[in-house]
């Protein structure tokens, strides 16, 4: 372990694979990447689909049936294998030799966020509960894993989250230019890099909504048929209510200041359902509530940048599955004129692997102890280094 | 990291925490000892019983009575939180300084054990789950933890258990004398070392009841009022029934072949209703049940020692709370004759502190990459580094 620790933390370059699955439980997304003190070359990235039944009894577990405390043990188990199967599958696609893959940052699949935590004694205590046994993926790999990167940050006060600021700063800070890292997933969130600015002067948070509602009713729209509007085609079909936006634009969280961070329970089905229903019977079309859905995303990034960050960006990256939607890129770009709006990808990294590529670059800090959250964006009270490390063969 | 680990892994003589809760989940033993490759010094040790609605929570648990992935997650926190605890208060009763403590090995509080596996994709997948988190260890003492022992040797094939053979060997392994060391938890198992011999010759395996059953019986008799037989006080009033005995010394765990495990599912509350029941229909007092249920013990010990130990030891040392029913010493010292049976005091370690400072040991070896699972008693497809490791400030 010494040995292999030695050689982590002091060559120039690593090769580390970044296992990754997000919170709409899609499949494994794995990137095997070189990374040195000066960057980041993506060598590889596919995603692995969950097989149905895994997914099935994940997202059962989010809906809060079940599972009992067995399944809950096999499954991170099966999830380590999953993820560990990602990962052996990609390099063996790729020609990729195991043995070239020096470490592993795995997030593994969160199934349980507490970060406000429930009282015990009198005080609060925060939790957080990621599954993917780590073990079986150096056990299967041969590789030392360094995973469950959330628990430090919560334990030192934090939420534990967003944790890819860190791994922003690193991949696309710029020595002239302000820059911002827009992730859209299912929820959306921002990174802010300032020109020539440290990581202690990183800002991050939630903006709102991502993918989550548009999805929610695309799927309403075609009674199950798809799960997301690709490309944005239905949006592009529709137009957006103006009166319904605004009202959408009143919303909470988008006044709230940061630090904040939201998900599922503000922006999850029940909001959609209310948000379909109210859109329909004022006689809008499907494509049209979809529409305004896809402006309030952007708007509330816009508005987001205007209230909560020290100043406009340059250059806006988007990154995430939304990054794909073409409706909704041009309608962050319009908002968000005149900063220029563009992929990751141009940056070298896939806006689908960004996430991915996040975890590797925060497993070799881990390996380097270094600290690697960005308290202002978690809350914690004090930079800590994050994961635990399984020792490889 | 790096630094650290080097420091950890080459230091002559480390001073390691030890943390376990068992299967009993009366609270957390903390020890703090000085190791070298030369042996173990026991600087401290004390138990930190669980506050009562914890307890009642994970018997509950155990009991299959929920909880849901909330409660877990939450659970798994406040143990940390314990765990941290037990080892602050320990240090601070006995003017330790915590920064003079190097490392913390920490088994956590087993809730779920299934190294048996359930069926995925058509092969099994076995899998264990050990709660208190290690992160919050680590950030409220400080010091770096190794924690989640067994989760490695059950992706190496294993059942994940027993692990102290290992630290057995190391504790107390002689050159010239055959030991084994016996430990009456609430079930029993052994560990054989020969004379010289190196931890591939180590033969452990549980080897029947230890205190689960007398505990439940005494627990009966009293209406719930006593919780175990102190020292053996009324085991020592009655008479052993010989015709039960016999009858008990049939069941098919007693001649099974090692390697070989068992638990709450063969020996639980339901096998020692029925005894009880039995012996109260046969006319017995409740002490006489309680004192056959003591020969059982012994004699399952006794039984396996000729059966399936490559020779008989020349001593036998003793540790586990069963260790300190005088009863129960006497009954497996008299079935044990010629070998000499003492307590693990006498070597140095409390017979109480044993399962704690195992797993100080264990830490130490993953700290120095050495392999301490001993795949003849676990079952493993070969030796493994156990744990993970989260690093100190």
């Amino acid at each position: 372990l010494k040995r292999t620790l030695a050689k982590l933390a002091t060559r120039k370059r690593l090769r580390v694979a970044g296992l990754m699955s997000g919170t709409s439980a899609d499949g494994v997304d794995a990137a095997v990447c070189d990374i040195t003190s000066r960057g980041v070359r993506v060598v590889a990235f596919h995603t692995r689909p969950y097989p149905a039944a895994v997914r099935r009894r994940l997202l059962d577990l989010f809906a809060g049936k079940g599972p009992g405390v067995e399944d809950l043990c096999h499954l991170n188990a099966v999830l380590g294998e999953l993820f560990a199967e990602a990962l052996v599958r990609l390099c063996e696609a790729r020609g990729i030799g195991l043995e070239s893959v020096d470490l592993v940052g795995s997030h593994g699949q969160t199934v349980c966020h507490l970060p406000a935590g429930r009282r015990f004694r009198g005080r609060r205590v925060g939790s957080t509960l990621q599954i993917g046994e780590p073990s079986v993926i150096a056990e299967r790999t041969g590789i030392a894993t360094v995973a469950d990167f959330r628990p430090r940050d919560v334990a030192a006060g934090g939420e534990g989250a967003p944790l890819v600021p860190y791994a922003d700063w690193f991949l696309f800070r710029h020595a002239t230019r302000t820059r911002t890292v827009q992730n859209i997933g299912g929820i959306a969130n921002v990174t802010f890099l300032a020109a020539g600015g440290g990581v202690e002067d990183v800002v991050a948070f939630d903006t709102g909504p991502g993918n989550m509602v548009i999805d929610r009713l695309v799927s309403l729209a075609t009674g199950g048929r798809r799960a997301f509007d690709a490309s944005g085609r239905m949006a592009a079909r529709g137009s957006v209510d103006g009166r319904l936006l605004s009202r959408l634009m009143r919303h909470p969280f988008v006044r709230r200041r940061p630090p904040k961070s939201t998900g599922r329970e503000a922006f999850g089905a029940a909001f959609s359902d209310a948000l379909w229903d109210r859109g329909r019977r004022a006689g809008l079309s499907a494509a049209d509530v979809v529409a305004t859905a896809t402006a309030f995303t952007a708007e509330s990034i816009a508005q987001a940048y205007r209230r909560h960050l020290p100043r406009l960006p340059d250059e806006v990256f988007l990154c995430g599955g939304g990054a794909r939607n073409a409706a909704l890129r041009e309608s962050v770009a319009q908002a968000l004129r005149p900063a220029r709006v563009a992929l990751t990808d141009e940056l070298g990294i896939d806006a689908d692997a960004k996430e991915a590529v996040s975890f590797a670059v925060l497993a070799r800090e881990t390996v380097r102890g270094v600290a690697a959250n960005v308290p202002a964006a978690t809350g914690a009270g004090r930079p800590v280094v994050l994961g635990k490390l399984v020792p490889g063969r």
